[in-house]
């Protein structure tokens, strides 16, 4: 029924490959299928302005793709001088949702600069982003611990992300871009380790959809998350 | 048990005033109690580059604040260089909401233009925006009525938006800024005239919230939004 | 004779509403006829790092149009990126006046940072500006002896502003924009309350002018500004 | 009297060198004493957009210090990213006031773009540029009558630009960088050969002034702007 | 003797991946020892404006780091709003040492995109970028040959580029980070198939260096790069 | 042979005019036949933020061209918002190459700006800038010893630029605007007066050159520096 022959709550292949990239102190290539993405983790010290002398870490994040990750060439954001709203906007929203991660008392003031740069898009670059993210978050703070710059480790529990849509009138998980462009609905979803929700944004494409859909689509992605954090856990060892 | 002083699904004080200025050809200052948006629609011949050719009108907005819209003055963004990724994610919402109210073919080859311009903000700024905005977009579709340029109505319903939180385990609609600033979960909805979801934003300020809690909220957001949507048509004199 | 049907020596309807929003110090809504300005002043401590030390305060003004204050909508300045010449020509030109009300040593180590944005636009933006920034820059003086940060009243006179020109000929006051896009001359003046010259801008837009003409324009803007600053005082209740 | 030591109407040594540079169709060195100002004027086939299809030309101008022209360094505006409110504000009038110099019908759909830039500066930067600008623009004219572009000339008169100002209460003609910085008042004043005003922009640096000084200011500039157009026709050969 | 342990002539470990990516026409990872960078080649219909109507084709370059790419973090250039200096330099460099491989008429009024993306930064990214690059570039040309997009190869040749350098005295090739911060001097050389030079830059980073250096290093980059192109050619599968 | 007439070794006239205008520590105009630049040595107090502590000074250029130095016009940098990739790239050379000329331990925390603006080119605008801001350097160390600020001469030696390249096969020296449009190759050279390189930066334009080709450009080169720093040399008066 669906255009990748998935069935409706069925992941595409999950691929969590850590130590990617040797500089940063937390590097995740993170694969949802054909979405390739490069997550970092940096460690700086100190923490920007509005937070100096709370005692706190701050957790951020940036989000880029290559020109050519995409099927078309995008212009680079770098030589048009801006990133564009999409861009700020996916930023923001793994900045959030990693910061649900981690308890910003026991960071210290330390910050962590997550880098998200999609190698190759299929759809879902932000659940894929996020997903990869929390990992490489993860090995950052062991790096934290292990260098005796923090005490007691900051991880709350691991969030993950996934997307979940109405397709055809039916709800599916972890749209590619095919099942995306011609979804009704879009609903990107993170969630804790421990099953709570962090962030809902379902945007109607075509058509409104009602509650009961909504709902279907949130246990959806409630089985998919849990699914992915497994997957988290096995990369990490744990 | 608000500081507002409100009853959980109660609604601040809404006022809706048409043709607030006289240039644009559809001109709302909405009010969502102490939060005060002038919302303009522009009409303009012909559509962006990306749509030439197809017969489709396009609806697009912008937001801005005044600089001391807010207690403390915010740097003009005109003066900075650039727009924030606040403003751009919310004009990017506005945006695809009221894009859900209008029926591209029948607008033709017509671009409208929303402008969102925050005069005092009290919370709840992108809410008012796109409830406020809807009543100046039908003003220039009944202009672009009038003036001959279209031939049938492009509207298919109104749209409102509402926040909704929850308040010390409660969920509360309308916050204003006191609320919002220490609600644990922070939803917008955007919803058509006819019951459908536009939008869903929910973030989880403090601690993750559950299905349940999303549920509550949502329909505290749909007895809010048909409220407003009956504001609307009040406004409207229909 | 004029297009306006007013007397050449007659100011448009001018109205000057205080605590026309609520989180400013000085927040004034200026209407001079159809031009409709909101001019804030905002105190903040301390001065920009060139007058550091010197025991001074600063007094500086931002300046914007919302993007369909005018007929036909201008680009926000905010998404082009860059304030205009015309933009910062009028701000440079408003903080400069407001700087002749203050004697800057009074006002301490303090900043007063004025924000006048045209709500809507019929020509005289700048006059109505000044006249109204001024009112908020009194507000902001009087909040900061109430509230002893400052012991003596900075304030040295009121400065009003009005635009004068030469319509067919012949002197008139106040253009609004339908006069001033067919007149021959047009010249900004900036006055004290004491009655000396802080400004004058003077363009021949056609045919230049003579000495004679420049004054009977001058002697025009000196009455109409003793008007202003009567009204000015009114609202102030003085 | 004058820290210059010249009397209160005298003018610096001014020169005017044409054919300073090779590449440009009029290129002229001004030097008002120790100003420096090299003025270029370019022709270019066709005018800017908004001005297509009404037969008429357009005359514009861009205005540029070296970052050493002046006693201590200023950041290079190219290096900064954006041209400063004081460079917009000078380029507009360098710009309206040589246009006040032209016929713009009879020059066709020609664009001449005056370039005016100050190598060294010593006060009234801006009055040089207008008056070295203009010979500039005569010769970029005679270019294009000679290369048959245009058949009758263009030119209405000449345009030359002074300063005057209030020095210890005196006025004074053309003040260099030290009479300028101790001034009452500055006064910029553009005229046409033919003794029509086109400019005027007076500033009261620290006391206001009255109508009778910026009389005896302006009676003073028409004297010193007689003489520079007594020196450009000497230029021109005329 | 050398950091690396590598013998003066030594490259590095070199490995060129073809098909990296799913979405350009040409997309290779081009690893030289730990230096990893990604170039993709898209093909565009078109070209640039300044080529238009001349029947040629055009070739042209960007490039850019991933933040993280290096040891300590790098802000993002697009977060910057603009592209440094180094970054210009490259892509620079890039363009015109690709557009040596190619015969620009037979290309026909097509543009090739190359963009070089370093993931992974130890020194030589650009020498790596532009062999990398290179391949990149021939599969984007067969792809034209095989769409009938044109009718000839446009192949001139292929082109490599290594870096060579005086390390302690001693001429090195193919430096790393390590060696490439403390050499005397770093030389990066491009040159073609048939052994000509295309590029030389050389840069004396402590000691100027002499005729002699010089050619040692030219003849250590000749022998270099005649095994980079027989590595090419090999993952052409030539 | 050559369009100018000259024989393939012999340089264009050359001139060096210290004290070229009257504010900074060195000034020069340097002009390379009709390739005019001024460059000026600014002394500043401190170092850059990345070098403070260190005890060392720093050396630093930019570089603009005047919009109408050229043949055509080129837009204005400043008014484009950023300064061109080839901008940047000659201003890094320059600071590269006179930092050859600097002991930076002897500078002590001062800086020394050179700015490098061409007034009118004709080919080789960066080797005449390199040639000229050298002088102006060594009168802004004199400036800074007779000051006091420093107590040893920084000057290890003068550096110098010419170009050279292959004109119709012919090596050639010192290029003007034509003969550099059509030469096969350009390459320019920086060089101390000890004789050694301190930057060679070749480009094959049309065809790849040879080792032989390399080697008789730099003899070339060699020879012309020679001469050109004999004439910084008899400018310096030593």
């Amino acid at each position: 029924m669906r255009p990748s022959g998935r069935a409706p709550d069925q992941l595409r292949d999950i691929r969590i490959t850590r130590q990617y990239t040797m500089h940063a102190e937390g590097s995740v290539l993170v694969e949802f299928g054909n979405t390739k993405v490069l997550c970092t983790a940096s460690v700086e010290d100190g923490v920007p302005r509005f937070m100096k002398g709370q005692g706190k870490g701050w957790v951020t994040a940036e989000y880029g793709m290559l020109p050519r990750a995409t099927n078309t060439r995008n212009q680079r954001e770098a030589a048009r001088g801006k990133q564009g709203g999409r861009t700020l906007e996916i930023q923001r929203l793994i900045g959030r949702s990693l910061r649900a991660a981690v308890d910003t008392k026991k960071l210290g003031e330390n910050t962590i600069l997550i880098d998200c740069d999609v190698l190759q898009a299929d759809g879902g670059t932000r659940t894929a982003s996020i997903t990869g993210a929390c990992v490489a978050l993860v090995d950052a703070l062991t790096y934290l611990l292990n260098a005796r710059k923090i005490k007691e480790d900051p991880l709350v529990g691991l969030v993950a992300s996934v997307s979940v849509g109405l397709y055809k009138g039916t709800p599916v998980l972890d749209l590619d871009y095919v099942e995306d462009s011609s979804a009704d609905t879009d609903m990107n979803v993170v969630m804790t380790q421990q099953g709570g929700f962090v962030e809902i944004q379902g945007t109607a494409e075509a058509e409104p959809f009602t509650l009961d859909q909504q709902q279907s689509m949130l246990t959806l992605a409630d089985s998919g998350i849990r699914e992915l954090i497994r997957l988290q856990q096995q990369a990490l060892g744990w």
